[in-house]
């Protein structure tokens, strides 16, 4: 029964994305080059937000949802019941906001692939025994404001609401989520840890990010983990003084010591076989004569071991503070982020890896989700779809129509195995 | 006669610093940490910039001055008639703007410096054979918009009202020159080249911003030329990416581009033993976790020799772009401001020579001025005052009250010794 459930042809059917979800809610994007590109810009808490955030509640309430409700940090969740209300409900999860740069797929597939369950499952019928809920989880790419997973983190007990709504915005301005998510009107009184709302499973479908599926052929892949990221803001303090006549010996310029410092990030990551990327810098003052005298940076280091992931860490602390010593500089350093490298539930990856099939392999992730806090919590597993040529965070990025549905299906099938689980759990049978 | 006239102990009265006028309108300053320190942050176009004005124009009036106005880029200028209304005036001019992090010498000793001259020969009942005209030159200092020399470029036919009114501001904010003058009331119907209003001749004091007055131990110093300067623009394109996922090789990082052509201005510099500093830079996109594909690097490379300074300009962009093509990148090069360097006119600088007798030494300064855009029309030459360390641009910036009230000094004798050629020229002979 379960087998014939899980494996149904008909459950998810292949024209699925016809309906086109994810190209319609490009439309609310920021007018600039990369949406011109074909691309996604749509940052946290802003009107484009806001509009792709009033569209889901629409689906949501044509699809019946039997609660609707909106968190502290803007989370949307919807939830169907299940069979059985006293069971947590099973969540599928993504983000509908982008970086400024972003593509039409990442964090937008998984939500609107979990839409598209809900959807199917209602065409099909089928009504699981656990309730389902469909979560829009806020900022989790931290572009405008940081850090990153803003409310899932919150959700896991990672952060608070508050520290979430301090937020501040990347460049600078003094803007901050909580003002930013006040303005679209998405501060709600709906739950806000996993404590007021426990979840029994989380899903979320993802763009791979990388190549290995494109390479290997495969449509999907299940995720068993994820590689660590750590994320430092450094700050180069050195002193005022004449751009033009200032003498080059005796000089303490920031931006100078800085970039050496960010040259030094390159061959850390090529000596630990690691990933670096600086992703900010600024520097100061303003005009066009002065020596820097301050200069802020922010990059993270990225490896798929913990060890050295944290050698990689003392690593560019020292290196930085050797450059910042000859240069005369003083500098202070700040880990702003950490994600240790991890797995996610085996019984949970299972239900991935058995609604794959042949169409999928294993995957890792090479940076942090929604899921990557979840899992904190409660049983969590991810499904990757293919992407052209590993490109994400990119006008580029692309998955085509038919790997979208693969994936919608297979997060589908996952979901059933899942709730199969706790159905077996329960000591019940299915009802039909 | 012009001898105890230039040499005359009660010109110009010791105590004339007493009145206090650098401290006094340091009071105009941006709250910051600049201010705060005892600097001065007073970016062109503000409401502080405005209020100094006001008061330089107060003090004008309060001389008695026959004619006063502003031009279309701002600029003030107050007209004190001398015996002959024929003759064009003997301009003594620097600016009240200063940079972000600013010392409160650099300008105003200029501007102040010359009223306190206008007032000492009042005071002694010296009428001088030409028309004299303090000026307070616009945007010298280019820190809130760019490009520097604002005003006096317009003046001397090296750009226009139109252009300057155009200037950009340095933090990519859009706003312009022209609108911040027309925000605080300061476009006006004055001269704006040097064709509607000839001079005689410019003369300006300044801060050395450099030490070798220091170390002679001499107060004052004529200045005999400047270095060139050649300001560059380099963008930097890459492609935007993923920041944790993406792999280290393959990546179009233009930050870390640029960064490695910022670290070749500082050899550049040693390898010429010319000077380099990068002044500002910017990137995108705004976030946390992307790679960074746009980079733009302002910086200003200075050599005391023609050929040097363009070899100089040579070998960046050819380092650059050598950087640029092993990054994947794209680089576009602008040389947005040139100077080449020059001397002041002898028989200009013999003025202000006579004028610092034993107390002075030659110097050379190394940037531009206003006066170095009055020398491409008329006898220019400029008074140093000992800086103390040489340090400019800084709210470390001091020059002591005696080696102002003596560059004063230096300044008015200096205006005298031009005065009296122009009246022996003329055939005249003093009226006294």
């Amino acid at each position: 029964m379960v087998q014939q459930q899980t494996s149904a042809p008909h459950l998810l059917v292949p024209d699925i994305f016809p309906r086109n979800d994810i190209h319609h809610t490009a439309q609310w994007s920021a007018p600039n080059a990369t949406t011109e590109a074909g691309g996604l810009s749509r940052l946290s808490g802003t009107t484009y937000d806001r509009h792709v955030r009033d569209w889901f509640k629409d689906q949501i309430s044509a699809l019946g949802a039997d609660s609707y409700a909106v968190n502290g940090t803007g989370s949307q969740f919807a939830t169907f019941k299940g069979e059985d209300g006293s069971v947590p409900p099973i969540a599928m999860g993504s983000h509908l906001d982008s970086v400024a740069t972003g593509g039409r797929f990442d964090g937008p597939l998984g939500v609107i692939g979990a839409l598209e369950v809900v959807r199917s499952l209602k065409e099909s019928g089928i009504k699981t025994f656990a309730p389902l809920v469909l979560i829009n989880w806020t900022n989790e790419e931290g572009a405008r404001f940081f850090p990153p997973l803003g409310s899932s983190s919150v959700f896991a007990g990672q952060s608070t609401v508050a520290a979430a709504h301090e937020s501040k915005a990347n460049d600078g301005s003094g803007e901050t989520l909580g003002d930013a998510l006040q303005s679209i009107g998405y501060v709600g009184d709906g739950p806000n840890t996993f404590h007021d709302f426990p979840l029994s499973a989380h899903f979320e479908i993802h763009v791979e990010q990388a190549a290995s599926l494109e390479k290997a052929g495969k449509p999907v892949g299940w995720v068993e983990g994820w590689q660590g990221i750590c994320v430092f803001e450094m700050v180069f303090r050195g002193e005022d003084g004449h751009a033009n006549t200032y003498p080059m010996e005796g000089r303490c310029d920031s931006l100078l010591g800085a970039c050496k410092v960010i040259t030094e990030t390159e061959t850390l990551a090529h000596s630990y076989n690691g990933y670096t990327t600086v992703t900010n810098i600024q520097s100061g003052p303003v005009g066009s004569c002065n020596i820097q005298s301050w200069t802020r940076i922010v990059f993270c280091l990225m490896h798929p071991e913990s060890l050295k992931l944290s050698a990689m860490g003392e690593e560019i602390k020292e290196r930085a503070q050797a450059r910042a010593t000859l240069g005369g500089l003083e500098l202070e350093t700040a880990r702003i982020m950490h994600l240790e490298p991890g797995e996610f539930w085996p019984e949970a990856v299972d239900c991935v890896r058995r609604a794959c099939g042949d169409k999928g392999m294993p995957a890792r992730t090479g940076t942090a989700h929604d899921s990557t806090m979840t899992t904190l919590l409660c049983p969590t597993a991810m499904v990757f779809a293919r992407a052209k040529d590993g490109v994400s965070h990119c006008a580029k990025e692309w998955t085509s129509r038919e790997d979208c549905a693969e994936s919608a299906t297979v997060l589908g099938k996952a979901v059933l195995n899942f709730d199969e689980i706790l159905r077996e759990r329960s000591g019940r049978r299915a009802l039909r």
